[in-house]
């Protein structure tokens, strides 16, 4: 066969050749749309590797993106890999310490900013001693401390529009993420041209999200986690229109965009998507009706926001699993051709999970011992996986790497799952939030999920307390609806209509809202800090 | 990223896991059907892997196949494949002299064969030299004379149900086949598993034939023919319920499968879909309603066909074009976005094309200087294609290699092609069936799909003969449907209608039917010979 390599400019490179005319919509900072096409888009990622080449960057260099989802974030997702560099995303909402050391430990040579987030780089500037170059993505340099400096538009001005694109070797590093763990350092996952390539002709498959040339997508999830899910490639791949938020990602502003620009697919974590169907509720007018679907992860959604959408939108959510260091796709909750005449119960019960591993991705779920368990949607283990587009180690970190890999090849997730006789993965919870009560486990995420389907919650999140006979019991935090109430009983009764009586909360605590962390998602660790005297028991 | 390889143990090994109970359905013989599941065909070819063991076959060794579409055969994909060994697929209907030639060329060590083609084999024996062991592929060995030879189910006897599968390199050889050139020695084509595995994603791909685990297919295409145009793989790869019709390719029984299996997916050659309408217009009480889509290959489908595949079947054919030496998927007639709300005549012309090349295949078309042509969907020129499930090189064929591949690595396809502003690719005709009139070239395959769009036209090949002034003009050869009768003037007068004056065939030849190669092609080969002696013109 021919020696054709996987490698991203073939992506960009079909872009151009079949869908040079469909549009790539960006929502810029002062709320106006700004609007180019794929060959525009090639051009001015051929003009950034010229710009990088002036610039004295080597192959195998990285560059640093401190962006939101905009067409210039789109340029330097193409721009440094196709020409042998590799672009580092950054999460802007990392701690300083953290911040600095991911750039620091990347090695990042220029850095990329949206002006939005300047100041977070000028507070950490002093520590960033890799960076030789930092990059405004805008037409002028706003006033800043940062240097040197020059506007994105500057750096591109008078390069050239074409770029012969080198010959690379698949396995070559194409880009690079920093793991948001909620404990010790970052951790450092390295994607390669093979990786993204296989992920982004994977997530057109019929079985996974099917993004096709059909598709207008709208990526709310952020262009600095994990490969924007993947979207960025795997939209230039198909030719699709791509709709890109920038910093405007309230419910409003999104419901507005899927409404003009008639997106088909968008993507989110779940309070975004939540968060979205109240604002609706109150904007009628609101048309979401060329929505054909909402990819939705980063944690479980509840089915009752499942059931809501199908109801009232008729836009089926699919849920998906996956972390940084998976590309980010492993399991996506597409119905199988088995269910797809079983009553809405049934229906409702599958697609409310992790879903099924996608096309070229391995899973399977250990117990403690390395067993594998039982494919009865109750035995709980911990989820492995194993695909050409997940890491087999972290940079620069040794210890980590030995921690989170097997002997015979696959990724320790952290994650505990179940998985049934469809092979449905139903991911439970993580390993460190597991309630371990008396030598069982209680998942935390489910007593979540069946709280916040109450009608009185709005938010609810589970964790484990200290308990003097049982080791941990858990401890519900709750933020009730503007208007509703409930008592602990109250919300007992409701978990205990699903779940055994020892798995029910011992004690609740009503707030006003739960904290989160950088990526969204419910603080656990945070929680648990503030309720780290809490000792209960031993009745 | 983790070293996992393309190999097609991963796609077997999904099948087993997550669709062990869905499928495979084979028209035997004898008419019964014969039904079992992907647990059972993964069990029976870690089984044959066994045997080849037993066989003493080494890492590398070929086996030879000559059998119709059944699940012997489909076991005989996987089983010497996922143990290193490589599966021949043999074309039975080649005449003894190439039959021959493949078996010794590729250097066959096992020979397998259908009951129906021991006769074929037989009458070959004496020549196949590499030949160890033939085997039957039924429960027992009929009377013949061939030897040694046994029983495949005797093979399998006793041997373990799984197998250890290598750890194999995806550049391995997993395949073989060779073109059925219509001159010279067939070329040998080798598969690779990284190239197959691509290929198989890819057909899952939402914008290529979108093969998914809620699919029933019926390939009529033989699986001796460029992999049966990958679908066995694929089909495997989603874990869809399989359809295989055995030598019971007739419309009747193809028919009577897709409505008692309920096919949603089927793929064959424009012929068997032309049998087939008309089998269907007499036979109203079978129900294809289950049918999404059609694929066909092979040669273009006339725009009648598709017109009437919509229009009394709502079954769109989704036309397609490959090669052996192209795994096969290169271009596949999906509809753009922009065409969708576009009138019926406008679609029906997009679609009446080869289509637009599938994710992962880069196609251009070049004059005879090597520059491209304009995409204005006339000006035509050679095909030229590359991908990773693309060849490089023809087996032991250094002076067929030299002529085959351009330079920069693509395959020179032999086929004239226009390309359109859309990038749909529309293959006018071969380079060696173009009609070459006076320094212009007329598409013998228009012409002919536009002769047999004639309510009074069954069949019509058009061929180049010599012409004094002119060096060549187009004659056609016409089979009239029964009951109804044209005129040369009546038929120049319908292609009138739509192509030049200068293309119009100068003569016709009514005949009571065209000779079709052993594809089931209209055989111009053998047709020019017998007019070999025509000489037209100069006025």
């Amino acid at each position: 066969m021919m020696d054709v390599q996987l490698t991203l400019d073939h992506l960009l490179a079909r872009a151009v050749d079949l869908f040079p005319d469909r549009e790539i919509v960006t929502k810029t900072p002062s709320g106006d749309l700004h609007r180019y096409t794929y060959a525009e888009m090639a051009a001015r990622a051929a003009q950034l590797a010229g710009a990088l080449d002036d610039l004295g960057l080597e192959t195998g260099d990285r560059v640093a993106t401190v962006a939101a989802n905009n067409y210039r974030h789109l340029e330097l997702y193409f721009g440094p890999a196709c020409s042998g560099r590799s672009m580092h995303m950054c999460n802007m909402r990392l701690p300083d310490e953290h911040f600095q050391f991911i750039v620091e430990d990347a090695g990042d040579r220029v850095l990329f900013v949206d002006p939005a987030f300047v100041e977070k780089v000028e507070a950490n500037a002093d520590e960033l001693d890799s960076v030789e170059q930092y990059v405004v993505l805008a037409d002028e340099v706003p006033e800043t401390s940062l240097e040197p400096v020059v506007a994105y538009e500057d750096l591109l001005e008078g390069q050239p529009t074409s770029y012969d694109w080198p010959d690379l070797d698949e396995e070559r590093e194409c880009g690079m993420c920093y793991t948001s763990g909620t404990t010790g350092k970052p951790k450092g996952v390295v994607y390669t041209h093979r990786g993204i390539s296989l992920h982004s002709l994977m997530s057109g498959h019929v079985d996974t999200n099917r993004l096709g040339q059909a598709d207008t997508v709208l990526p709310v999830v952020p262009m600095f986690h994990a490969n924007g899910w993947g979207l960025p490639y795997a939209a230039t791949f198909v030719g699709a229109k791509q709709v890109l938020p920038g910093v405007h990602t309230d419910p409003a502003s999104v419901a507005e965009l899927i409404d003009d620009e008639a997106v088909t697919v968008s993507a989110a974590v779940p309070t975004i998507w939540l968060e979205m169907a109240n604002y609706l509720d109150d904007h009628p007018e609101m048309d979401i009706s060329n929505v054909d679907r909402l990819t939705v992860g980063g944690s479980a959604p509840p089915e009752s926001l499942i059931r809501r959408y199908d109801e009232q939108y008729d836009a089926p959510i699919i849920q998906g699993w996956g972390m940084t260091e998976t590309s980010p796709l492993g399991t996506l909750s597409t119905l199988r051709e088995e269910l797809r005449e079983a009553d809405p119960e049934t229906r409702y019960r599958y697609r409310a999970k992790a879903g099924m591993p996608v096309p070229g991705m391995q899973v399977r779920i250990r117990d403690d011992d390395g067993e594998e368990v039982p494919r009865d949607g109750e035995s709980m283990g911990e989820l492995q996986v194993r695909a050409p587009w997940v890491v087999d180690e972290y940079h620069q970190r040794p210890d980590a790497t030995r921690e989170s890999f097997t002997e015979d090849g696959y990724l320790r997730t952290g994650d505990i799952a179940t998985m049934d006789e469809y092979g449905y993965v139903d991911v439970v919870d993580r390993t460190k939030d597991v309630i371990k009560s008396g030598g069982e486990w209680i998942s935390s995420v489910e007593l979540e999920n069946e709280l916040m389907a109450h009608e009185a919650v709005a938010e609810a999140t589970v964790i484990a307390v200290d308990h003097e006979k049982w080791q941990e019991r858990p401890m519900a935090c709750v933020v009730l609806r503007e208007g509703h109430d409930a008592t602990t009983e109250d919300l007992n009764d409701h978990l205990g209509e699903r779940f055994p009586s020892w798995w029910l909360p011992d004690s609740y605590e009503f707030v006003e809202a739960i904290p989160r962390t950088s990526t969204g998602k419910f603080d656990k660790m945070t929680l648990r800090r503030q309720y780290d005297d809490v000792r209960l028991g031993p009745e």
